[in-house]
């Protein structure tokens, strides 16, 4: 029918899942940006990023947003996932950010997958459970971190995936570490007048790495 | 082998499983306080909580703690279930608070009844998607909500379920809402001082639920 990417999980999947994966798996350009699934959403369809990237994100009454995870290309979404097993909606918002084209599988079939191929819930519970992880490093981080230490630990993450320069505008950070445009502004000016970073239009210069990590409780251990 | 509680959904269990679960579910005596699962354990158990109550939670290093979620009877770990099937260590820590007895299944059974059992599976992403919100819920109080806020949430959910004297200490709050014990006792001194409510050795009163439900920003929606 179609010919959606070969994800790696497929080259040891048995032959009877790979007619039915190329059967019911199909490949779908979409433009970005996007939403894929708002709060309250019943999900009819399970995705996964096959070009460009997808935010998982919650949002209060007053628009004030946190970053969940971000999908990259071969991601997929644990809570999709879990609406679609559950029956439950969406708890958040999904937008896909750029790219885009997704791999969408409709949710009976997904049920049906999970329930007949070994292959395909140990593809799925490992892609999942890194997301589970990701939802517990951002409560904790919450939970224990100041805003400044939330600043310097996700511009050092860029850092360690070789981005000296992030393309991120301050609202953007905000909606990301879940606090004020403005405490951001705030906080990455004393740092730029620290010299750790400079600043210019939708850009962050990282200049020094070991000075920020200072204010990074985890990267201090 | 043994008789552990008769949890609803074996009433629509099939014979088959039947059998396994009661040859392989077995109930087991603990005596709380204990731990179940360390922070980077193998898990080899799957628990169900049977008699007593299990508090999940995540902890810094400076002993600093946040409350996941709690099972009461009947109900089991989203995290536990999780680092088994993608088989990666146990991210947090889970200790048995009350109680106890816990159905135990070992962990090579677990994944093999995912694999063979609908109704298991059924039964088992139906409990941990409950899990899955609750964490949610609980990043967005840290993300959203000031600490005084959190309080008034968790104390106006106590009378919701009935509670009007909350048996809690200001160090035991303080872990569940992920913040420090003179923070809490500021809060609730404060709400004291407004007859919202009253404070004892280990108790808080609640006096006034819909002066309280100002602070609490779901409430007033």
């Amino acid at each position: 029918m179609n010919n959606p990417v070969q994800l790696p999980f497929l080259e040891r999947a048995s032959r009877k899942f790979l007619d039915e994966w190329h059967e019911y798996a199909v490949s779908i350009p979409l433009k970005a940006p996007k939403f894929l699934n708002l709060e309250g959403d019943t999900c009819n369809y399970f995705h996964m990023v096959e070009q460009g990237s997808v935010r998982v994100y919650i949002c209060n009454d007053l628009g004030k947003e946190i970053t969940l995870y971000k999908l990259a290309e071969g991601e997929s979404c644990l809570l999709t996932a879990f609406s679609i097993l559950s029956q439950t909606p969406f708890p958040a918002y999904s937008r896909l950010e750029s790219g885009g084209r997704l791999i969408s599988v409709p949710a009976p079939i997904f049920r049906d997958w999970i329930n007949r191929y070994e292959e395909w819930r140990h593809f799925l519970f490992s892609l999942l459970s890194g997301r589970v992880q990701e939802i517990l490093g951002k409560l904790e981080s919450l939970a224990f971190l100041r805003v400044d230490e939330r600043v310097a630990e996700y511009l050092l993450r860029c850092v360690q995936q070789n981005k000296k320069q992030v393309r991120i505008t301050h609202s953007q950070l905000a909606q990301e570490l879940g606090t004020a445009r403005e405490v951001v502004s705030r906080i990455l000016k004393s740092f730029e007048r620290s010299r750790l970073i400079a600043l210019s239009r939708g850009h962050i210069t990282i200049l020094n790495s070991r000075g920020l990590s200072r204010f990074a409780p985890a990267a201090r251990n």
